[in-house]
């Protein structure tokens, strides 16, 4: 595959995180009202203002669920229209006027979330994390190499890039206090990973291809952590609400179609998995990854880089599992992949990993250092799928660190 | 509070679930489309079909959600009218041809679940499920007197009293066993739960008597659980598969309002609560519950008997802890209460408990045993609040066990 050029500005330049190929799905807003858009070169294209030749009433609400649930067909004939009329100059006085400048759009939420899954399902991380805790000889747990292990999430937490995120309140417990307290969290975290979008619903167990074929898109995905508070409430239920702050995802959805040329294999496994969940095919990819920080009032810094391919299981075998005991799936339904960690420590995904639980603070330019985030701190994630002289991109995903809320009157000394 | 009449047949007997003191809000179909009801004596009232006095909107959708989201005064004034309507004589002729006999209808899911949560926080089933693992030395969890642990499970597996549920698969390993294997479930389970339901919403942490004001009516939840499934996978993330089966709701929302008169404290701590969950007056409620099972063709037969006065935190302090993080909460969030288990054997709520983890089995009449469910077994809930010569009933809550669907062609041998 190489570069599908396109007359519109930007498109065809190789740094580009937006060619022809790509033609992500979001949500902007111009001062003119949300619309449905799809990021060309410099431009958002409004999707609803071209002909499409598609049923109008997918375009009618600011969100792409009604696309979502109209299945692989129609997904498919509306990349090959927007293929068409972006890529072919013939298409250009008339599509044209639907053209508004990226740089001057807000984007919002791509699609109203249903419910939201978090997965553990990066090698790296679950083997810093257990040896952390519980030393490298028992680090994964005796399930982790046949179970691509999740717990349900909040889906009323997921924000889009840009919003500002809260340090929350919660119950912390020193190692060395008897009883915890109510207080600010102290320990507060990112995590690098990626979230995959069902399209189309199911209703009972679905195979690993069959859940490959539901999968919409994709996007990048900050699962922001109260590691204190996580530290004290995760037994014996799991993790709750040191997970429920904010979850913030990039407002681009890039499509499953668009990353097809940079399908890669989940790894060799050390244990056989059961048969429900092995892979017909190649059902990961091979996705650039970094994550940057800016102190406030500061230069910005990559502090971590890292690869999509880390995962051990694939989003198609974590839904799978995710139905195998019946459960319906809707769309709309987000799953995040996991904090994805390389094996080197510039290549981890969470500053728990990166600081080693705090013991070796990580150094930034200037002198600064950070176990974990520090209010005014702002964080951005990219991602992008590099071709031959283009990329697919999934632009970026920001959110500031505000400091927690003053006591509430309520709650007394 | 004594017995308010109704002239509407039925509504006044002592034994009915549904006087005119209680007005449950449900959605019902009788082949003329589903609509939204309340349950009086003998009959349901078509509630859009009478002069309720407030936003046709309101009634638009076969849901209770957009009377939910209308918030406090709204809920007010509706209960308000409804006594006045099914109270007084003189509104009968205007009324009567809005009420459709409960004999003759479909109950229907009462409202759209936004998330479903699930606590764990009744005292006594906490103690036996821990004596079972842990020994009774360790029974508790270090936190548990400190937090009303909860996690988060999914809102697609909600269903509403009546549906059949079906028996799932999952990732088994028995304790000798060296790996898993994918089968059937051997070991499913009820949960006897009541659900909280959030009707306003809230963005940010919220006290626990905003709390309070926020949850619109309770409903009784069967939580169905796959033990065996759970075994394997709850390590380190909590509960996910073996929750996600179903989860059964009775159909009448039982409203705050209606419980107001059995308001009754939670009980004396042995360890002092954060001030943040302290309650400023009695938010749990005196409700008698209980459980029976049916085996395919045989007697049914009450197998427990318990109290919601059981619970160690009420669903206001559950609600508050949820929010604590700054986790925006949604009309129509459904908050289950935990296993309610009282300090008896013929008390508990889950079979776990009763035939302590398999190794006493229960005795059913005609020499039948149960350690855990078998397919073909039919539970029903039931619980009613006792007044002075009437009671608030819930009606009742039933689902059957069916087996467990073949092996899918796609699971290789």
């Amino acid at each position: 595959m190489s570069l599908m050029t396109s007359w519109v500005a930007g498109a065809n330049a190789p740094d580009c995180d937006f060619p022809l190929n790509n033609l992500p799905y979001g949500v902007f807003e111009d001062g003119k009202g949300a619309r449905m858009g799809v990021a060309i070169g410099d431009y958002v294209l409004d999707v609803g203002a071209v002909d499409h030749r598609l049923d109008p009433a997918l375009f009618a609400a600011p969100s792409w669920n009604a696309v979502m649930a109209a299945g692989p067909e129609v997904w498919a004939a509306l990349r090959a229209r927007l293929i068409e009329l972006l890529g072919d100059e013939a298409h250009r006085a008339a599509v044209e006027p639907g053209l508004v400048p990226l740089a001057e759009v807000a984007l919002l939420m791509p699609f109203a979330v249903t419910e939201y899954t978090d997965f553990y399902a990066a090698k790296n991380h679950a083997f810093n994390v257990g040896s952390m805790f519980r030393g490298p000889e028992n680090a994964l747990p005796p399930n982790w190499l046949s179970i691509p292990i999740g717990y349900n999430g909040r889906a009323s937490s997921v924000v889009v890039s840009g919003a500002e995120v809260r340090r929350p309140w919660g119950q912390l417990k020193a190692p060395d206090a008897e009883l915890p307290e109510f207080a600010p969290c102290r320990r507060f975290d990112l995590e690098l990973e990626m979230g995959a979008i069902v399209g189309t619903p199911s209703d009972g167990m679905v195979s690993v291809a069959q859940a490959d074929e539901m999968i919409f898109g994709y996007v990048l995905l900050n699962d922001w952590s109260a590691r204190d508070i996580q530290a004290w409430e995760y037994q014996p239920l799991g993790p709750f609400q040191s997970k429920a702050t904010a979850t913030t995802i990039s407002p681009w959805i890039v499509t499953a179609a668009a990353l097809a040329p940079f399908r890669i294999s989940t790894p060799e496994r050390e244990r056989e998995l059961l048969p429900y969940l092995s892979e017909p095919g190649p059902m990961l990819y091979d996705i650039a990854l970094e994550v940057a920080l800016a102190p406030e009032g500061g230069e910005e810094v990559v502090i971590s880089r890292t690869n999509y391919s880390e995962m051990y299981y694939s989003a198609a075998q974590q839904l799978c599992h995710h139905t195998s005991s019946g459960c319906a799936m809707r769309t709309g339904d987000l799953l995040g992949s996991g904090t994805i960690s390389g094996t080197t420590p510039d290549s981890r995904g969470s500053l728990l990993e990166m600081s080693w639980g705090g013991k070796e603070p990580l150094a930034l330019p200037g002198g600064e250092t950070r176990s974990f985030l520090e209010d005014g701190d702002t964080l951005t994630l990219r991602g992008a799928a590099q071709g031959d002289g283009y990329r697919i991109g999934f632009g970026e995903s920001t959110g500031k660190v505000l400091p927690a809320v003053p006591q509430p009157d309520w709650i007394k000394d």
